[in-house]
């Protein structure tokens, strides 16, 4: 009991601790070939926040990131990957131990449909059809998830229609909130310090204005972990 | 004379003072919308290494850079550009006024036919065709000018038969050497912090061998400069 005591007493404020995150980050590439490949703009930044944030505040976090420049936020475990088919599979096998899953990564639509071996060469022709195919649709393989579902937060990034698009998403995908991300502001979003964001969930939302990715991540997490333990307290009531 | 001696006594050796390089290094970037993009695994190190490697031999170098993540070398110009189309403009307009051109850049082959304004929404199909259009092809640009034309250096970064398309390259777009490089290597190339090279001219060719690309850039610049100066003194004697 002392030693409980002091405990308590010298720990920081921890009020996630126990609960376990996954939190995915950065943009996929998807090879063309061994020199080429389709990517996008993400950096990472505010993923990493994310990540950050909820292990100050004590979660046991895994952060899967596709190819960044960032280093690893204090106390938090990192999966690195480059495809979204890797992402695809590192996340699922994680998600099924977490608790609260936030899908923030900017995971490419496609892929190539053959990547070539070697270094395609360049012909004579002026035009080149590349066939892409779908990739797996990591957020909703999660929020669809029959057993051990996780609380399941998607990002939206949109450049038009953002907010109609982001509940859109929330509703086809199965997702318990979404972050709405108008990537169109050059002071917000892709590769900027800063960004801005409105939370939706089934009923409501929130706008969580401009401000630093780390300040907007304390606040995500502390109104994700709100709703999360508003679902638990309800599904607990309906046992 | 006495201010003469005492400059040439103090001032470190600067055996490329007054020449004018241009070296363009890193990938393009071929935007698909506002969030996607076509790029490849250049990390412009190399580049980079050559422009400092010139501008510490005292040459005055302008260094045409795609996305990368480097300082700017100590007492190199620099001119930051995006897309393929961007660093043909820039790298004409200043090769003119060059003595010595180095295509370093692992410029993008295609880009896409159409840029979308908007980011293109995933639609219900799998698959999608992606139609792209070939770039300008700067070196070949550079090299072929009438009036003003540098002497010219090019990259050539292959997977397979390396040295035979390196040679290729360097009659059809008419250069006066080429460094064939083998991206195939896990220890070199893209990314590394080392690299190999062969460089070929026409008569011709130097292997220099895996070492850090600081000392490559060294050697590939004094090479470079030897075979400039001998052209110099041949085109003087035919005068």
């Amino acid at each position: 009991e002392l030693v409980a005591l002091i405990e308590q007493t010298l720990m920081p404020a921890t009020p996630l601790a126990g609960l376990r995150f996954t939190i995915t980050a950065g943009p996929t590439r998807e090879a063309l070939d061994p020199v080429r490949y389709l990517s996008n703009h993400s950096s990472g930044k505010m993923g990493f926040a994310l990540a950050a944030a909820a292990a100050a505040m004590g979660a046991d976090v895994t952060l899967i990131s596709g190819p960044v420049q960032l280093a690893t936020p204090a106390g938090v475990k990192r999966i690195d990957v480059v495809s979204a088919e890797q992402m695809h599979q590192a996340a699922l096998k994680v998600a099924v131990q977490s608790d609260i899953f936030i899908g923030c990564a900017a995971v490419a639509d496609y892929r190539a449909a053959d990547v070539a071996t070697n270094k395609l060469k360049k012909g004579a022709s002026e035009q080149l059809q590349l066939t892409l195919v779908k990739n797996p649709d990591i957020i909703a393989a999660v929020a669809g998830l029959a057993k051990q579902r996780p609380f399941t937060v998607g990002f939206a990034a949109e450049t038009q229609n953002v907010l109609s698009y982001a509940r859109q998403k929330l509703l086809n995908k199965k997702l318990d909130m979404i972050c709405a991300n108008d990537v169109s502001q050059p002071d917000a979003g892709f590769n900027s310090e800063q960004n801005a964001l409105t939370a939706l969930w089934h009923g409501g939302e929130q706008v969580l204005g401009l401000q630093t990715k780390a300040a907007l991540a304390a606040s995500l997490i502390t109104l994700i972990y709100q709703h999360f333990s508003q679902q638990q307290t309800t599904s607990e009531a309906n046992k």
